[in-house]
Protein backbone atom coordinates (compact mmCIF):
# COMPACT_ATOMS: atom_id res chain seq x y z
CA UNK A 1 0.00 0.00 0.00
CA UNK A 2 1.19 3.60 -1.03
CA UNK A 3 1.77 5.77 2.20
CA UNK A 4 1.32 9.93 2.38
CA UNK A 5 5.86 9.53 2.94
CA UNK A 6 5.51 7.12 -0.18
CA UNK A 7 3.79 9.93 -1.95
CA UNK A 8 5.87 12.62 -0.29
CA UNK A 9 9.08 10.70 -1.77
CA UNK A 10 7.83 10.22 -5.27
CA UNK A 11 6.14 14.26 -5.58
CA UNK A 12 9.47 15.26 -3.83
CA UNK A 13 11.77 13.60 -6.69
CA UNK A 14 9.24 15.24 -9.51
CA UNK A 15 9.30 18.37 -8.17
CA UNK A 16 13.36 18.42 -8.47
CA UNK A 17 12.92 17.47 -12.10
CA UNK A 18 10.55 20.52 -12.78
CA UNK A 19 13.13 22.78 -11.42
CA UNK A 20 15.91 20.94 -13.36
CA UNK A 21 13.75 21.66 -17.03
CA UNK A 22 13.02 25.01 -15.72
CA UNK A 23 9.07 24.22 -15.86
CA UNK A 24 6.55 24.74 -12.92
CA UNK A 25 4.48 22.02 -12.40
CA UNK A 26 1.26 20.36 -10.85
CA UNK A 27 1.84 16.71 -9.15
CA UNK A 28 0.23 14.49 -7.35
CA UNK A 29 -0.40 10.82 -6.43
CA UNK A 30 -3.02 8.66 -6.13
CA UNK A 31 -3.18 5.29 -4.38
CA UNK A 32 -4.98 1.89 -5.05
CA UNK A 33 -8.38 3.31 -4.72
CA UNK A 34 -7.34 6.17 -7.29
CA UNK A 35 -8.16 8.43 -4.38
CA UNK A 36 -6.03 11.53 -4.07
CA UNK A 37 -2.86 11.00 -1.49
CA UNK A 38 -1.25 14.33 -2.13
CA UNK A 39 -0.98 16.93 -4.62
CA UNK A 40 1.64 20.25 -4.89
CA UNK A 41 1.30 23.27 -7.15
CA UNK A 42 4.52 24.87 -7.48
CA UNK A 43 5.06 28.17 -7.44
CA UNK A 44 4.16 29.89 -10.77
CA UNK A 45 2.31 26.44 -12.19
CA UNK A 46 -0.85 26.50 -14.20
CA UNK A 47 -4.26 26.87 -12.56
CA UNK A 48 -6.04 25.24 -15.05
CA UNK A 49 -3.24 22.29 -14.32
CA UNK A 50 -4.40 21.76 -10.58
CA UNK A 51 -7.48 19.89 -11.58
CA UNK A 52 -5.56 18.07 -14.71
CA UNK A 53 -2.21 16.37 -12.68
CA UNK A 54 -4.99 15.39 -9.95
CA UNK A 55 -7.11 13.25 -13.00
CA UNK A 56 -3.55 12.28 -14.66
CA UNK A 57 -2.93 10.41 -11.67
CA UNK A 58 -6.48 9.10 -11.34
CA UNK A 59 -6.58 7.77 -14.96
CA UNK A 60 -3.61 6.25 -14.74
CA UNK A 61 -4.82 3.99 -12.19
CA UNK A 62 -7.95 3.78 -13.07
CA UNK A 63 -7.32 2.02 -16.28
CA UNK A 64 -3.35 0.49 -14.99
CA UNK A 65 -2.07 2.32 -18.54
CA UNK A 66 -0.06 5.37 -19.16
CA UNK A 67 -1.80 8.50 -19.78
CA UNK A 68 0.54 8.83 -22.91
CA UNK A 69 -0.16 4.76 -24.25
CA UNK A 70 -4.09 5.61 -23.49
CA UNK A 71 -3.92 8.78 -25.76
CA UNK A 72 -2.47 6.03 -28.25
CA UNK A 73 -5.81 3.77 -28.12
CA UNK A 74 -8.35 7.38 -27.61
CA UNK A 75 -8.03 9.61 -31.01
CA UNK A 76 -11.04 9.95 -33.15
CA UNK A 77 -11.53 6.01 -35.08
CA UNK A 78 -9.25 4.64 -32.22
CA UNK A 79 -10.90 1.81 -30.14
CA UNK A 80 -11.46 4.26 -26.84
CA UNK A 81 -12.30 7.12 -28.73
CA UNK A 82 -14.55 9.05 -26.20
CA UNK A 83 -12.84 7.48 -23.34
CA UNK A 84 -12.17 10.64 -21.72
CA UNK A 85 -16.23 12.03 -20.94
CA UNK A 86 -16.36 8.73 -18.87
CA UNK A 87 -15.67 9.08 -15.15
CA UNK A 88 -17.25 12.87 -14.74
CA UNK A 89 -14.74 14.16 -17.46
CA UNK A 90 -12.04 12.93 -15.15
CA UNK A 91 -9.83 10.60 -17.94
CA UNK A 92 -7.26 12.42 -19.24
CA UNK A 93 -5.95 10.97 -22.16
CA UNK A 94 -2.24 12.92 -23.16
CA UNK A 95 1.07 12.46 -21.20
CA UNK A 96 1.74 12.94 -17.53
CA UNK A 97 0.43 10.31 -15.54
CA UNK A 98 2.13 7.03 -14.95
CA UNK A 99 0.91 4.23 -12.85
CA UNK A 100 2.88 2.51 -9.62
CA UNK A 101 3.17 -0.60 -9.25
CA UNK A 102 4.74 -2.90 -6.13
CA UNK A 103 6.90 -5.60 -6.02
CA UNK A 104 4.38 -8.15 -8.32
CA UNK A 105 4.00 -5.38 -10.78
CA UNK A 106 0.61 -4.96 -9.37
CA UNK A 107 -0.60 -1.43 -9.85
CA UNK A 108 -1.05 -0.12 -6.43
CA UNK A 109 -1.18 3.99 -7.16
CA UNK A 110 -0.42 6.49 -9.95
CA UNK A 111 1.34 9.81 -10.53
CA UNK A 112 0.22 12.48 -12.57
CA UNK A 113 2.09 15.59 -13.52
CA UNK A 114 0.80 18.63 -15.64
CA UNK A 115 2.52 22.05 -16.54
CA UNK A 116 4.13 22.23 -19.29
CA UNK A 117 4.38 20.32 -22.48
CA UNK A 118 3.30 16.67 -23.08
CA UNK A 119 7.34 15.88 -23.18
CA UNK A 120 8.14 17.76 -20.22
CA UNK A 121 4.80 16.58 -18.03
CA UNK A 122 5.69 12.80 -19.23
CA UNK A 123 9.61 13.46 -17.83
CA UNK A 124 8.73 15.07 -15.02
CA UNK A 125 6.34 11.87 -14.19
CA UNK A 126 9.16 9.31 -15.07
CA UNK A 127 11.25 10.77 -12.42
CA UNK A 128 8.61 10.45 -9.60
CA UNK A 129 7.79 7.35 -10.82
CA UNK A 130 11.50 6.58 -10.77
CA UNK A 131 11.48 7.32 -7.04
CA UNK A 132 9.04 5.00 -6.26
CA UNK A 133 10.51 1.54 -4.16
CA UNK A 134 8.28 -1.90 -4.75
CA UNK B 1 -4.16 43.22 -9.62
CA UNK B 2 -7.20 43.87 -11.95
CA UNK B 3 -9.71 45.85 -10.59
CA UNK B 4 -13.32 46.45 -11.41
CA UNK B 5 -12.68 49.37 -13.32
CA UNK B 6 -10.23 47.66 -15.97
CA UNK B 7 -12.57 44.94 -16.71
CA UNK B 8 -14.77 47.51 -17.36
CA UNK B 9 -12.20 49.47 -19.66
CA UNK B 10 -11.45 46.72 -21.32
CA UNK B 11 -15.07 45.51 -21.96
CA UNK B 12 -15.94 49.05 -23.26
CA UNK B 13 -12.90 48.62 -25.55
CA UNK B 14 -14.22 45.09 -26.76
CA UNK B 15 -17.66 46.19 -27.00
CA UNK B 16 -16.52 49.30 -29.15
CA UNK B 17 -14.94 46.75 -31.25
CA UNK B 18 -18.33 44.97 -31.34
CA UNK B 19 -20.37 47.18 -32.42
CA UNK B 20 -17.80 48.34 -35.77
CA UNK B 21 -17.96 44.73 -37.31
CA UNK B 22 -21.70 44.21 -36.43
CA UNK B 23 -21.44 41.00 -34.43
CA UNK B 24 -22.98 41.20 -30.74
CA UNK B 25 -20.82 39.54 -28.22
CA UNK B 26 -20.60 38.00 -24.49
CA UNK B 27 -17.52 39.64 -23.32
CA UNK B 28 -15.58 38.47 -19.74
CA UNK B 29 -13.04 39.33 -17.87
CA UNK B 30 -11.45 36.79 -14.84
CA UNK B 31 -9.04 38.17 -12.37
CA UNK B 32 -5.51 36.19 -11.27
CA UNK B 33 -7.45 33.58 -10.27
CA UNK B 34 -8.99 32.94 -12.96
CA UNK B 35 -12.24 34.29 -10.94
CA UNK B 36 -14.84 36.23 -13.26
CA UNK B 37 -14.92 40.13 -12.38
CA UNK B 38 -17.50 41.14 -14.90
CA UNK B 39 -19.64 40.10 -17.94
CA UNK B 40 -22.21 41.39 -20.55
CA UNK B 41 -24.23 40.18 -22.96
CA UNK B 42 -24.43 42.47 -25.54
CA UNK B 43 -28.38 42.94 -27.52
CA UNK B 44 -28.90 40.19 -29.32
CA UNK B 45 -25.65 38.19 -28.60
CA UNK B 46 -26.07 34.27 -28.68
CA UNK B 47 -27.98 32.80 -25.41
CA UNK B 48 -24.71 29.90 -25.61
CA UNK B 49 -22.26 32.41 -25.61
CA UNK B 50 -22.38 33.31 -21.85
CA UNK B 51 -21.09 30.25 -20.59
CA UNK B 52 -18.03 30.09 -23.14
CA UNK B 53 -17.21 33.89 -22.87
CA UNK B 54 -16.70 33.55 -19.21
CA UNK B 55 -15.09 30.20 -19.61
CA UNK B 56 -12.61 31.63 -22.61
CA UNK B 57 -11.39 33.63 -20.30
CA UNK B 58 -11.16 31.44 -17.43
CA UNK B 59 -9.08 29.23 -19.77
CA UNK B 60 -6.60 31.62 -20.92
CA UNK B 61 -5.66 32.56 -17.18
CA UNK B 62 -5.49 29.02 -16.13
CA UNK B 63 -2.95 28.09 -18.46
CA UNK B 64 -1.53 31.64 -19.48
CA UNK B 65 -2.44 31.25 -23.20
CA UNK B 66 -4.75 32.31 -25.92
CA UNK B 67 -7.39 30.10 -25.97
CA UNK B 68 -6.26 30.31 -30.04
CA UNK B 69 -3.03 29.11 -29.51
CA UNK B 70 -4.44 26.53 -27.26
CA UNK B 71 -6.47 25.08 -29.93
CA UNK B 72 -3.26 24.39 -32.08
CA UNK B 73 -2.11 22.08 -29.34
CA UNK B 74 -5.44 20.53 -28.89
CA UNK B 75 -6.80 18.38 -32.03
CA UNK B 76 -6.89 14.61 -32.53
CA UNK B 77 -3.20 13.47 -32.24
CA UNK B 78 -1.83 16.64 -30.53
CA UNK B 79 -0.16 17.01 -27.23
CA UNK B 80 -3.32 18.26 -25.38
CA UNK B 81 -5.75 16.33 -27.34
CA UNK B 82 -9.01 15.95 -24.42
CA UNK B 83 -7.09 18.62 -21.92
CA UNK B 84 -11.40 20.41 -23.15
CA UNK B 85 -13.41 17.84 -20.60
CA UNK B 86 -10.88 18.58 -17.86
CA UNK B 87 -11.20 21.19 -15.29
CA UNK B 88 -14.91 20.47 -15.19
CA UNK B 89 -15.98 21.18 -19.23
CA UNK B 90 -14.84 25.21 -18.19
CA UNK B 91 -11.78 24.53 -20.94
CA UNK B 92 -12.78 26.27 -23.84
CA UNK B 93 -9.84 25.72 -27.42
CA UNK B 94 -10.67 27.87 -29.57
CA UNK B 95 -10.60 31.63 -30.58
CA UNK B 96 -11.35 34.53 -28.60
CA UNK B 97 -9.66 34.14 -25.10
CA UNK B 98 -6.19 36.20 -24.26
CA UNK B 99 -4.24 36.47 -21.14
CA UNK B 100 -3.84 40.02 -19.59
CA UNK B 101 -0.37 40.49 -18.44
CA UNK B 102 1.60 43.32 -15.85
CA UNK B 103 4.14 45.60 -16.54
CA UNK B 104 6.47 42.58 -16.01
CA UNK B 105 4.95 40.10 -18.23
CA UNK B 106 2.97 38.23 -15.58
CA UNK B 107 -0.12 37.19 -16.39
CA UNK B 108 -2.82 38.59 -14.19
CA UNK B 109 -6.58 38.07 -15.69
CA UNK B 110 -7.84 37.44 -18.64
CA UNK B 111 -11.14 38.27 -21.51
CA UNK B 112 -13.07 36.26 -22.83
CA UNK B 113 -15.13 36.97 -26.15
CA UNK B 114 -17.98 34.99 -27.93
CA UNK B 115 -20.59 35.46 -30.31
CA UNK B 116 -19.84 35.08 -33.72
CA UNK B 117 -16.99 33.31 -35.53
CA UNK B 118 -13.75 32.46 -34.40
CA UNK B 119 -11.45 35.48 -36.65
CA UNK B 120 -14.67 38.09 -35.50
CA UNK B 121 -14.69 36.82 -31.20
CA UNK B 122 -10.18 36.74 -31.73
CA UNK B 123 -10.56 40.46 -33.33
CA UNK B 124 -13.18 41.73 -30.14
CA UNK B 125 -10.63 40.00 -27.85
CA UNK B 126 -7.61 41.57 -29.04
CA UNK B 127 -9.26 45.27 -29.10
CA UNK B 128 -10.07 44.56 -25.43
CA UNK B 129 -6.94 43.78 -24.32
CA UNK B 130 -5.38 46.34 -26.01
CA UNK B 131 -7.59 48.89 -23.88
CA UNK B 132 -5.49 46.94 -21.21
CA UNK B 133 -2.46 48.88 -19.44
CA UNK B 134 -0.01 47.38 -17.36
CA UNK C 1 -37.22 43.83 -23.07
CA UNK C 2 -34.42 44.17 -20.87
CA UNK C 3 -31.27 45.48 -23.03
CA UNK C 4 -27.99 45.61 -21.66
CA UNK C 5 -28.31 49.33 -21.11
CA UNK C 6 -31.27 48.72 -18.80
CA UNK C 7 -29.22 46.03 -16.83
CA UNK C 8 -26.47 48.07 -16.87
CA UNK C 9 -28.44 50.97 -15.17
CA UNK C 10 -29.93 48.70 -12.81
CA UNK C 11 -26.33 47.42 -11.83
CA UNK C 12 -25.07 50.64 -11.27
CA UNK C 13 -27.62 51.86 -8.81
CA UNK C 14 -27.17 48.96 -7.09
CA UNK C 15 -23.33 49.64 -6.92
CA UNK C 16 -23.70 52.96 -5.66
CA UNK C 17 -25.72 51.70 -2.47
CA UNK C 18 -23.11 49.12 -1.81
CA UNK C 19 -20.78 51.82 -2.01
CA UNK C 20 -23.30 54.23 0.73
CA UNK C 21 -23.16 50.74 2.85
CA UNK C 22 -19.35 50.33 2.76
CA UNK C 23 -20.01 46.70 1.72
CA UNK C 24 -18.43 45.39 -2.25
CA UNK C 25 -20.99 43.16 -3.65
CA UNK C 26 -21.32 40.47 -6.65
CA UNK C 27 -24.25 42.08 -8.71
CA UNK C 28 -26.07 40.61 -11.11
CA UNK C 29 -29.04 40.88 -13.93
CA UNK C 30 -30.62 38.27 -15.98
CA UNK C 31 -32.95 38.51 -18.79
CA UNK C 32 -36.56 37.42 -19.39
CA UNK C 33 -35.29 33.77 -20.39
CA UNK C 34 -32.99 33.67 -16.57
CA UNK C 35 -30.30 34.01 -18.60
CA UNK C 36 -27.34 36.49 -17.51
CA UNK C 37 -27.02 40.09 -18.99
CA UNK C 38 -24.25 41.50 -17.46
CA UNK C 39 -22.60 40.83 -14.08
CA UNK C 40 -19.90 42.99 -11.75
CA UNK C 41 -17.99 42.04 -9.15
CA UNK C 42 -17.25 45.21 -6.81
CA UNK C 43 -13.56 45.32 -5.68
CA UNK C 44 -12.79 43.10 -2.59
CA UNK C 45 -15.65 41.56 -2.85
CA UNK C 46 -16.44 37.76 -1.89
CA UNK C 47 -15.16 35.22 -4.75
CA UNK C 48 -17.91 32.48 -3.49
CA UNK C 49 -20.62 35.42 -4.06
CA UNK C 50 -19.91 35.32 -8.08
CA UNK C 51 -21.80 32.51 -8.61
CA UNK C 52 -24.68 33.23 -5.53
CA UNK C 53 -25.42 36.77 -7.54
CA UNK C 54 -25.94 35.09 -10.90
CA UNK C 55 -27.86 32.05 -9.42
CA UNK C 56 -29.91 35.00 -7.27
CA UNK C 57 -30.92 36.56 -10.08
CA UNK C 58 -31.64 33.38 -11.85
CA UNK C 59 -33.76 32.07 -9.27
CA UNK C 60 -36.01 35.14 -8.69
CA UNK C 61 -36.63 34.91 -12.41
CA UNK C 62 -37.04 31.14 -12.65
CA UNK C 63 -39.89 31.13 -10.01
CA UNK C 64 -40.82 35.09 -10.16
CA UNK C 65 -40.78 35.39 -6.96
CA UNK C 66 -37.81 37.52 -4.60
CA UNK C 67 -35.30 35.19 -3.00
CA UNK C 68 -36.26 36.58 0.27
CA UNK C 69 -39.92 35.35 -0.12
CA UNK C 70 -38.69 32.02 -1.27
CA UNK C 71 -36.75 31.40 1.53
CA UNK C 72 -39.77 31.55 3.74
CA UNK C 73 -41.48 28.94 1.90
CA UNK C 74 -38.14 26.32 1.50
CA UNK C 75 -36.77 25.72 5.31
CA UNK C 76 -37.59 22.21 6.64
CA UNK C 77 -41.27 21.32 6.86
CA UNK C 78 -42.36 24.19 4.26
CA UNK C 79 -43.97 23.43 1.37
CA UNK C 80 -40.57 24.03 -1.24
CA UNK C 81 -37.99 22.53 1.07
CA UNK C 82 -36.18 20.75 -1.03
CA UNK C 83 -36.35 23.18 -4.14
CA UNK C 84 -32.37 24.22 -3.22
CA UNK C 85 -31.24 21.27 -5.20
CA UNK C 86 -32.96 21.27 -8.27
CA UNK C 87 -31.98 23.41 -11.58
CA UNK C 88 -28.40 22.15 -11.23
CA UNK C 89 -27.72 23.60 -7.43
CA UNK C 90 -28.97 27.32 -9.34
CA UNK C 91 -31.78 27.67 -7.27
CA UNK C 92 -31.11 30.13 -4.29
CA UNK C 93 -33.22 30.60 -1.14
CA UNK C 94 -31.92 33.73 0.70
CA UNK C 95 -32.42 37.33 0.45
CA UNK C 96 -30.82 39.22 -2.38
CA UNK C 97 -32.81 38.17 -5.55
CA UNK C 98 -35.22 40.45 -6.65
CA UNK C 99 -37.50 40.20 -10.07
CA UNK C 100 -38.36 42.47 -12.58
CA UNK C 101 -41.14 43.40 -14.23
CA UNK C 102 -42.80 45.28 -17.06
CA UNK C 103 -45.57 48.39 -17.14
CA UNK C 104 -48.12 45.12 -17.20
CA UNK C 105 -46.68 43.74 -14.00
CA UNK C 106 -45.10 40.63 -16.39
CA UNK C 107 -41.99 39.69 -14.88
CA UNK C 108 -38.85 39.82 -17.49
CA UNK C 109 -35.71 39.51 -15.71
CA UNK C 110 -34.34 40.11 -11.95
CA UNK C 111 -31.32 41.48 -10.39
CA UNK C 112 -29.03 39.39 -7.57
CA UNK C 113 -26.84 40.52 -5.29
CA UNK C 114 -24.71 38.77 -2.94
CA UNK C 115 -21.45 39.73 -0.51
CA UNK C 116 -22.83 41.13 2.78
CA UNK C 117 -25.60 40.03 5.27
CA UNK C 118 -28.85 38.95 4.24
CA UNK C 119 -30.02 42.68 4.96
CA UNK C 120 -27.29 44.29 3.04
CA UNK C 121 -27.73 42.00 -0.01
CA UNK C 122 -31.22 42.61 -0.01
CA UNK C 123 -30.73 46.54 0.59
CA UNK C 124 -28.72 46.88 -2.44
CA UNK C 125 -31.07 44.42 -4.46
CA UNK C 126 -33.79 46.63 -3.83
CA UNK C 127 -32.16 49.65 -4.82
CA UNK C 128 -31.05 48.20 -7.96
CA UNK C 129 -34.39 46.84 -8.79
CA UNK C 130 -35.27 50.99 -8.19
CA UNK C 131 -33.44 51.83 -10.69
CA UNK C 132 -35.68 49.66 -13.25
CA UNK C 133 -38.18 51.62 -15.28
CA UNK C 134 -41.13 49.61 -16.86
CA UNK D 1 1.45 35.69 -1.91
CA UNK D 2 1.10 32.36 -0.28
CA UNK D 3 3.51 29.92 -1.78
CA UNK D 4 4.23 26.66 -1.61
CA UNK D 5 6.71 26.36 1.06
CA UNK D 6 3.83 28.36 2.69
CA UNK D 7 1.59 25.93 2.32
CA UNK D 8 3.58 23.15 3.30
CA UNK D 9 4.75 24.66 6.78
CA UNK D 10 0.83 25.13 7.58
CA UNK D 11 0.40 21.92 6.14
CA UNK D 12 3.09 20.76 8.65
CA UNK D 13 2.03 22.33 11.86
CA UNK D 14 -1.58 20.63 10.90
CA UNK D 15 -0.52 17.31 10.38
CA UNK D 16 1.82 17.32 13.67
CA UNK D 17 -1.45 18.61 15.62
CA UNK D 18 -3.20 15.68 14.00
CA UNK D 19 -0.70 13.19 15.50
CA UNK D 20 -0.75 14.40 18.85
CA UNK D 21 -4.62 13.91 18.62
CA UNK D 22 -4.04 10.88 17.24
CA UNK D 23 -6.83 11.28 13.97
CA UNK D 24 -5.76 10.83 11.11
CA UNK D 25 -6.95 13.97 8.43
CA UNK D 26 -7.09 15.65 5.16
CA UNK D 27 -5.04 18.71 5.09
CA UNK D 28 -5.35 21.52 2.40
CA UNK D 29 -4.24 24.88 1.69
CA UNK D 30 -5.65 27.37 -1.27
CA UNK D 31 -4.35 30.53 -2.65
CA UNK D 32 -5.87 34.30 -2.81
CA UNK D 33 -7.83 33.24 -5.66
CA UNK D 34 -9.18 29.90 -4.03
CA UNK D 35 -7.10 27.56 -6.08
CA UNK D 36 -5.54 24.82 -4.10
CA UNK D 37 -1.99 24.85 -3.43
CA UNK D 38 -1.14 21.57 -1.83
CA UNK D 39 -3.12 18.67 -0.07
CA UNK D 40 -2.57 15.51 1.82
CA UNK D 41 -4.26 12.50 3.23
CA UNK D 42 -2.38 10.97 6.38
CA UNK D 43 -2.43 7.48 6.52
CA UNK D 44 -6.07 6.42 7.06
CA UNK D 45 -7.94 8.87 6.54
CA UNK D 46 -10.88 9.04 5.67
CA UNK D 47 -11.42 9.11 1.49
CA UNK D 48 -14.67 11.34 1.23
CA UNK D 49 -12.24 13.66 3.93
CA UNK D 50 -10.23 14.41 0.53
CA UNK D 51 -13.38 16.65 -0.97
CA UNK D 52 -14.42 18.03 1.99
CA UNK D 53 -10.76 19.78 3.19
CA UNK D 54 -10.31 21.09 -0.10
CA UNK D 55 -13.91 22.99 0.01
CA UNK D 56 -13.71 23.82 3.25
CA UNK D 57 -10.68 25.74 2.49
CA UNK D 58 -12.05 26.84 -0.95
CA UNK D 59 -15.24 28.13 1.30
CA UNK D 60 -12.84 29.78 3.88
CA UNK D 61 -10.77 31.90 1.31
CA UNK D 62 -14.56 32.53 -1.01
CA UNK D 63 -16.35 34.14 1.86
CA UNK D 64 -13.41 35.19 4.34
CA UNK D 65 -14.32 33.64 6.97
CA UNK D 66 -13.92 30.07 8.85
CA UNK D 67 -16.40 27.60 7.92
CA UNK D 68 -17.01 27.42 11.92
CA UNK D 69 -18.68 30.83 11.67
CA UNK D 70 -20.13 30.27 8.17
CA UNK D 71 -22.09 27.01 9.89
CA UNK D 72 -23.90 29.26 12.55
CA UNK D 73 -25.78 31.82 9.81
CA UNK D 74 -26.39 28.32 7.33
CA UNK D 75 -28.72 26.20 9.33
CA UNK D 76 -32.70 26.19 8.36
CA UNK D 77 -34.01 29.73 8.84
CA UNK D 78 -30.67 31.53 9.02
CA UNK D 79 -29.67 34.14 6.64
CA UNK D 80 -27.62 31.49 4.91
CA UNK D 81 -29.45 28.47 4.59
CA UNK D 82 -29.01 27.15 1.27
CA UNK D 83 -25.09 28.35 0.60
CA UNK D 84 -24.13 24.83 0.71
CA UNK D 85 -25.53 24.00 -2.52
CA UNK D 86 -23.85 27.43 -4.30
CA UNK D 87 -20.66 26.82 -5.73
CA UNK D 88 -21.18 23.79 -7.36
CA UNK D 89 -21.17 22.03 -4.05
CA UNK D 90 -18.31 23.53 -2.93
CA UNK D 91 -19.73 25.28 0.08
CA UNK D 92 -18.82 23.51 3.19
CA UNK D 93 -20.75 24.57 6.23
CA UNK D 94 -19.07 22.76 9.10
CA UNK D 95 -16.16 23.10 10.95
CA UNK D 96 -12.37 22.80 9.74
CA UNK D 97 -11.79 26.01 7.15
CA UNK D 98 -9.55 29.00 8.34
CA UNK D 99 -8.85 32.14 6.38
CA UNK D 100 -5.24 33.39 6.48
CA UNK D 101 -4.47 36.74 6.26
CA UNK D 102 -1.82 38.73 5.36
CA UNK D 103 -0.03 41.35 7.70
CA UNK D 104 -3.01 44.28 6.51
CA UNK D 105 -5.29 41.85 7.67
CA UNK D 106 -6.44 40.61 3.82
CA UNK D 107 -7.19 37.36 3.51
CA UNK D 108 -4.69 35.58 1.16
CA UNK D 109 -5.87 31.94 1.51
CA UNK D 110 -7.15 28.97 3.76
CA UNK D 111 -6.66 26.11 5.06
CA UNK D 112 -9.24 23.27 5.37
CA UNK D 113 -9.12 19.96 7.04
CA UNK D 114 -11.48 17.20 7.53
CA UNK D 115 -10.90 13.86 9.10
CA UNK D 116 -12.83 13.75 12.34
CA UNK D 117 -15.21 15.57 14.21
CA UNK D 118 -15.92 19.05 14.49
CA UNK D 119 -13.93 19.84 17.31
CA UNK D 120 -10.93 17.87 16.13
CA UNK D 121 -11.04 19.36 12.32
CA UNK D 122 -11.27 22.84 13.63
CA UNK D 123 -8.20 22.06 16.62
CA UNK D 124 -6.12 21.04 13.72
CA UNK D 125 -7.03 24.04 11.17
CA UNK D 126 -6.14 25.93 14.15
CA UNK D 127 -3.11 24.68 14.29
CA UNK D 128 -2.23 24.85 11.14
CA UNK D 129 -3.39 28.26 10.76
CA UNK D 130 -0.72 29.08 13.65
CA UNK D 131 1.99 28.36 11.62
CA UNK D 132 1.24 30.84 9.15
CA UNK D 133 3.41 34.50 9.21
CA UNK D 134 2.44 37.38 7.59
Amino acid sequence: MLKLADARRIIDAAEKKAKEIGQPMNIAVVDEGANLISHIRMDGAWLGSINIAINKAFTSRAFNISTKELAENSQPGDQFFGIHVSNHDRVMIFAGGIPLKDSKGEVIGAIGVSGGSGVQDQTVAEAGAGAHTC
